[in-house]
């Protein structure tokens, strides 16, 4: 499989995630200021919640480009790595819509760390994937994604930041929410990381 | 019509049918773990169903891709047998939401089947197409997808198991569960068949 | 502009118009068959309307193709016709949604007629704009397009037809639902038209 | 990363936006003429507001365009720049749906100025992004983006514009339509700005 229509596929799905998660912005009933921050449904919890996972999808969109941009060839495994990827990701506006709903509450906010840890581990997983592929190709000498990448730490730290903040949730909501702004913000940078590398 | 705009079409089609479905997933009123597993709607069974559905999806999608590969030119009788192809995918989303609702009801379970059972035929029918014009592109002698996928027994083979799994939803639908599964264990493997020939 | 991206963004339009459709079509509380045909909503004409106004998407993204094929530049005239036939087309799924939901009532199947009228009148706005620009571009003496097509009769004739549905439908809908239909059909062929000049 | 796949993700996101806010647009329960306008959710004035939205989107997926064919490169400031751009697009659907559902409400026609307004500011911020890179590029000689538009008047005048139509909603909501129609005819122009120079 040529890569091209890999990420042709995953940008539809992305793209198609990043916008329908907006669907679930109702907007309110009523025509006042009241009506579009506490009427039922909690507008303003439910769109905090979509900025921040806007800029998730949009975090993984930009980093997904740098990871196939080293890859020349897709086989069956990476091509399933990748469909599981998708898959945690188009949970994210199941979990966003519920924690802008209930807001406050433990569950909601663990269950929305607990898919982004799920997407963090499948997005390690496509890493070793190609990693392993690119060794196996050139003998074992050489993979320009583990190149680019150089450590991994940060897809590390952000595994253990996702589990600190699912556990935090059953203690104030606050935190966990602090957490998982945290770990966007961190992401925020490292694309220029491989970006660097590639160029 | 040249390759390019069918894939990509198929693709976008694809793409929003597997992200789509995710919408049928509403999340629960309830902050608790009854909520999000026995509250009306059925969640934890309809979420399974959507797991099952989006690996149908993906499996689609990535055999299309294999069968486009073959494919030098698109006339006619292949755009249409690839739009009554993504027709029956289309419905999936329904079907999903249907059984996932309804789980442990006959017809639901049945109904699921038989939309599977359709789009497999219609992937058979795109697969004769393509194999027919390609005999008579060559004068009858050589057909790149025919030697790609070598027997159809496996096609054959799912086509006949829907059809147990609609007719056992009658008498017991986690029988007909356990087939459906049976058959995309079956399919997560045979890319490689084409994909083999092809390298 | 290239025509890469026109086609690109027309294809994204369509295949989203042609699942999102999909939707409308609910999942029957009930697990009986009549439940699937009988339940408020009234499945069983929805899904013709859904088959119908799936042919309708699929044989303009059909024909949509073979006409930008014999576009080599795009103009600010043809961005905009092209984008007035999308906003048509847009009102497909609703238009679908209810004449589905009410049929055998009159202005719901008018309505739908006039959708379609209001499409394919935007197409004809849209070839003629691309044969105008093909003259002037060639001094008037060519238009490959305007060669492809030879007659627009087929067009004329589709108009004339929406015509007679919409008034027919204030007299029997089957009437209306009949045209509409013939209408798909005469259009299911003559996609060879241009693909046997172009070739 | 290259243009194309920032092109591609645009485009899905743009299309997409364009598609869903057709389904806020629900049929009626009626068969009427009186269902079609005057039933609860107010038909008309929704339609009337997807239409301008409708417009609207097209006006920026017609500029994009243009602003990126001057783009050679992109760096990781474009990529965050193009997604806060596509974030405001994002919630004009919203902005639609409650302004058509509340039509003489003032809040809601402030409210969807501020998203239009939100959308300008944040396609300024592109542009100069592009340029400031462009300049950096050239040693601050040359920028193709800033020789092809010239002069920012008309995006100014845009801000000014929005900001205008967003008081005067508070004052009277049909003045305030007619500003955010008025800019939208200002901009279905001047795409051959750039067109003619690039050409």
């Amino acid at each position: 499989m040529n890569r091209t229509r890999l990420e042709a596929f995953s940008d539809g799905v992305i793209a198609i995630l990043i916008t329908i998660m907006v669907l679930e912005l109702r907007p309110p009933e009523g025509a006042t200021l009241a009506a579009l921050t506490h009427e039922e449904g909690h507008l303003l919890a439910s769109f905090l919640a979509y900025v921040l996972s806007f800029v998730y999808l949009g975090i993984y969109w930009s980093n997904h480009h740098h990871l196939m941009h080293t890859v020349d060839r897709v086989n069956g495994a990476m091509l399933w790595a990748n469909l599981h990827l998708l898959f945690w990701l188009s949970l994210v506006p199941f979990a966003t819509a519920w924690m802008g709903k209930l807001h406050g509450h433990e569950l909601p906010a663990a269950f929305y760390g607990g898919v982004l840890l799920m997407a963090a581990i499948a997005y390690y997983i496509l890493v070793r994937i190609i990693i392993a592929e690119q060794l196996r190709h050139s003998g074992g000498t050489q993979s320009k994604l583990q190149e680019a990448i150089g450590s991994e730490v940060k897809g590390i730290v952000s595994i253990v930041m996702y589990v600190a903040g699912m556990g935090l949730a059953f203690v104030n909501q606050w935190l966990s929410d602090a957490i998982y702004i945290a770990v966007a913000l961190m992401w925020l940078v490292p694309d220029r990381r491989i970006e660097r590398r590639v160029a």
